[in-house]
Formats: C-alpha cells, structure tokens, sequence
C-alpha cells in the first residue's frame, strides 16, 4: 500500500489531495516537525533531504512534490488527473508544477526558513520583509499569465489544482490579502467544497 | 520548429543539449541579458516571468527547465531521453528534475540574485557568503544518495544527466572544488565528450 508522509501545513498537502482524488487506499504518516522528526535517522533513511512529502511505493520511496504528483497522475489515469499521452498539454502542466516548487514555494519559505541562505539574524528580517511582496507577483502572474479556469489548466481538474490550493492557503499568514486575486480565490473557495478536498481537510484536523 | 529562448550561463543550457540529443531541427535564439533583452515587452510576450529557457511549440511556449526537458522526452521517444511508460522511473527522474530546480539552482541564485528574496545590500552579502556552502551540501547529497552511475539515473543516459551537466559547471564560480565530487567530476567529464554536448558548446562560443 503506498504509505504518504506529510505534516500539517507543508505542500504535503497537495500529494495528499491528490492520492484522496484517485479513490487509492493509502496509509498518511504524520512526521512530528514539533520534534524535528524529519531530521531523525528514522526518517533520514526515508528521505535523506529531511523534507515532506515522501509517498513509499513497492518499488521505492519518490520526493519532490511535482514527482510525487505526476507518479500518481501516471499511476492511476483512471482518476484523470493530467494529460497523459499529449506532450505539450502534459508539459504544460510540468511548467506551472515547476513554478510553484521553485519560485512560488521558495518566495513563501524565506519567510520561516531563511537560514537555510543566510546566516545573519538581520539577512532573515530582510528576507521576512520581502514575503508579502514576492508572493503577491506570483499570485499576480498566476492570476493574469497561468490560471485558465475554471480549474487552473482549464476545463479539467489535475494535480495542478491542489497543488495550488495549498499555496493559496499561506497567503494569509504570508501577509498577502487574498481577495486581490479574484481568480485564484475563487478556485481556494471551489476547491474546499470538493469532497476528496474535504476528506483531506477533516483528517488533517482529527 | 522548434524554437528555443536561451542565455548562456544559465540552465538554458541542458534544453539546448537536450533539443540537439534528440537530433530534431531546430532554432537556438540567443537573449541577450547584456541589454535586459529579457525584461523588454518583446519578451515578456513570450515569457511574461522574464527568464530562459523557452521553448516555442507550434502549441504554444513551454517555460520552466523540467518541463520543457519532459516536453522533449515525450515529443522524440526514440532519443530515449526518459523512461516513458513506467510510472515509477518517470517520478525518480522528475524528483531528479524537481531538487534541482527548487533546491541547486535556488542556492546557486542567492549568489547573483539575493535582490529578488531581500532589498537589503547587507543581506545580498549574506547570502552570498552561504552560496559555497549551500552548493557544495547539495552535491554531497547526490554525490551520496541520487547518482547512480555511469549516468544520473543509472545505466540510461536521461534529460537528468544534462542538467546535473549545466549546474556542475557552475560549482568553481560558486566557490566550490568539484573533486569533492569524483562522481559529479567524472560525469561532467565524460559529458563534455559526448558528440551533442560538444556541438551546443561550440554553438555557445561562437
């Protein structure tokens, strides 16, 4: 059985709505980052990076939340949760991933995680100070370059939509009002409302 | 055809080896970052985030290194560039895809480009000083637990290897000795020999 290992309010959670999506039975293993569990040997031999998500398959564990949404988008077509077999509609969806794991998720982390590139105490206030106004140009660029409607590459649904769900989700702890971003807000409203979403959601809480 | 937006010095470099692996025709456009050529409206009609590499389709433009690295796998299977059809191999290469985009390059930018993460010119310097550092844990961590050899993802040359290829060279100017390295050395070695990579180097010079 594929075995996801998340932790509350990390893009964990795009992985997991996407497995709830497909209808698969998983098992979700919280990793305690209140203990730094995630940099424990235990877990170090899951990941070496210390990071979540991980998803253990039968043939081996896969990171890297795109590579992790993509295997279960390719693992189960039925669920129809990308492009498969059209090159440039399946890339499509690869770019606005990529996006979101280089630029959208990095601009959010200088926030929490800046010592991960400076060493200064004053470099991570700088870079704090900068959050609000990186990840308002993303969602700007997301709103007017990106998000086709009604889901983010149009007319279906694919991992591409909780993936950006759960980025909208730190707009407001990021300093950034959401309702500049009509579009995207809409979509964080919709999205909640669907039931794998809601399932998710609800374990997440119990 | 095929039309790519490239710059040299930047990770343009690993679509442009990957366009030429495949032996397809195509046009390689230089952006000439002396001028901001890519900031000026021409190119942001092109690329609205203002960055290479592009790649132009008869479909539309694919942005982002993984995804147009993945476009090319797909679009020339032939060339063999990525395990298609195995869901599991395609995710190991697509995380492969991922650390770098999110991770390597993300520590290599702090060096040039800490203007987009903080305003601060004190904490550019800081960042700059933890580039080395940063860059050197990252090769560690595939020098240790992600290569596989001879190739990145084993036996199968893949669109992995021009990548790890494109930031390898960059690892003297960010202040790091790649013989820490051997099997990141010996890869970039060996790359440089291969008759495609040979002929987009020599593109790049002349």
């Amino acid at each position: 059985m594929l075995k996801l290992f998340y932790a509350p309010g990390t893009c964990s959670l795009a992985a997991h709505i996407a497995l709830e999506e497909t209808g698969v039975s998983y098992e979700a293993r919280r990793v305690d980052f209140s203990t730094a569990e995630q940099t424990k040997p235990d877990y170090l031999a899951i990941n070496p990076k210390g990071r979540v998500p991980a998803l253990v398959t039968d043939r081996g564990v896969i990171t890297e939340t795109p590579a992790i949404l993509t295997y279960i988008a390719q693992s189960f077509p039925d669920a129809k949760l990308a492009p498969n077999g059209d090159a440039f509609a399946f890339a499509r969806v690869q770019s606005f991933l990529s996006y979101l794991c280089s630029t959208v998720h990095v601009a959010h982390a200088h926030g929490r995680r800046g010592a991960r590139w400076a060493d200064d105490p004053a470099a991570h206030e700088a870079m704090r100070a900068k959050v609000a106004s990186n990840m308002a140009a993303c969602m700007e660029l997301i709103e007017t370059t990106m998000f086709e409607g009604p889901f983010v590459m149009g007319e279906a649904y694919s991992i591409a939509d909780p993936y950006l769900f759960t980025m909208a989700g730190w707009l407001e702890s990021d300093g950034v009002d959401p309702s500049r971003f009509p579009k995207v807000l809409d979509h964080r409203n919709r999205m909640t409302a669907r039931p794998a979403v809601a399932r998710v959601l609800a374990a997440l809480k119990a």
